[in-house]
């Protein structure tokens, strides 16, 4: 039996400045007299921008210059696996393959630009950490971010740290519905919740948080992008 | 002002056979007394394989037989980018790059496969159009596979086919919540709705048929993964 699916986009969470509590920010939104209390068994996604900013992730960039934005993205980068003009498709220090090494020059102050987290499994980790302590809920959190990908037209949100939710679930060994053992069937949930909230946060809207309400318990669990989702590159067939 | 969507599993669609009048069975479950009524707006997303089944799809495939196997995804694929063991990364005659040129062995009769159907598209018109007949609505249809990809674990479901809901959405010169102007920001909605839906369909619940409701009303429009999502092998980095 499967159940509905909520997802609620959380406003108000304001301006993030480097050295802010990201925990005690959002947690001030799902106050005694919040539109939206947060539950247990939620699982918060909250985009990678805000965490960068709150975590001091800023550094200063001339936007008009090509030349530097290259070299900043090329110094976040450990390989580039294509260029076109002052694209690059780069692998990050934490095994991401994405555009310009993840660097995000939207939505931040001009003459910056926003660089990813350094950890972003510990981020998710603290930021669950932080809500249980302020709000005694027990939460799955999503740090999302907005990437490309081959063949296909249009980004979408995947998960770039996660916490207390699962990466991926393993269906190998269950049954299909007709009684056959399911192969490769391997779903990375924490993605398909990262796209999900992406739908009511929008890029232009400034809505940096959103709960998805409603997944099973057995998903509740720990685990990390970098352990589930990161594939190795000798399993690769892409790189 | 962002509002919540809801992610709706449709149960009781039953066993589809080839033939089947897939529009009719659909409309069937949202009859008068139906716990969920279909409501003008909503996005309908259907798996591929009950479209396959439906549209006969099916052939006769021993699922030991390795060399067949491989034989007949070879015979679905215009190109094949990878190899490894019996597993090929194809391109599809709908220029979809995926694995095994979408060949389900899962949930099917033994002894049979399902191909793709022969145009997603429009198929997802087709089932649009009946249930426009057949229960006075107007909604969106998604028509959902589940693909891999490169670098990450695990699957997540894309949209194969659309009709009456946007594929991409462009965002670009649209204002980010700063007031500049927003860059590559064309944002793959019909994939995130896939994703959002696969959350509560899980493969080995057998619910192909699951709503997402309350998506803007900007985004119920024309469309088609083929002309929106497929990117072509010239504006393609990874072909």
């Amino acid at each position: 039996m499967s159940k509905p699916l909520t997802i609620i986009p959380i406003e108000g969470i304001g301006e993030i400045r480097p050295g802010d509590e990201l925990d005690a920010l959002i947690a001030a939104v799902f106050g005694e007299h919040a539109a939206t209390p947060l539950l247990d068994g939620d699982v918060l996604v909250v985009t990678q921008k805000i965490v960068s900013k709150a975590e001091g992730r800023m550094v200063m960039l001339d936007h008009d210059d090509s030349e530097a934005k290259v070299a900043l993205v090329e110094s976040e980068s450990v390989r580039i696996l294509r260029r076109r003009g002052d694209l690059r498709i780069c692998e990050t220090t934490h095994g991401f393959i994405c555009a310009n090494a993840g660097i995000d020059l939207s939505n931040v102050e001009a003459g910056t630009a926003a660089l990813l987290p350094v950890d972003p499994d510990r981020s998710a980790r603290r930021l669950r950490a932080g809500l249980a302590r302020l709000l005694s809920v027990s939460v799955g959190v999503v740090i999302s971010d907005t990437f490309g990908r081959p063949w296909r037209q249009g980004v979408t949100d995947v998960a770039i740290g996660i916490a207390g939710i699962a990466g991926v679930i393993d269906l190998r060994g269950s049954e299909d519905a007709g009684g056959r053992e399911l192969v490769a069937t391997e779903v990375c949930v924490a993605d398909e919740i990262a796209a999900a909230a992406e739908l009511v946060m929008g890029k232009a809207s400034g809505v940096p948080v959103a709960i998805v309400r409603g997944v099973p318990e057995a998903w509740l669990r720990e685990s990390s992008v970098s352990a589930e989702i990161i594939r190795s590159a000798g399993d690769d067939l892409f790189r």
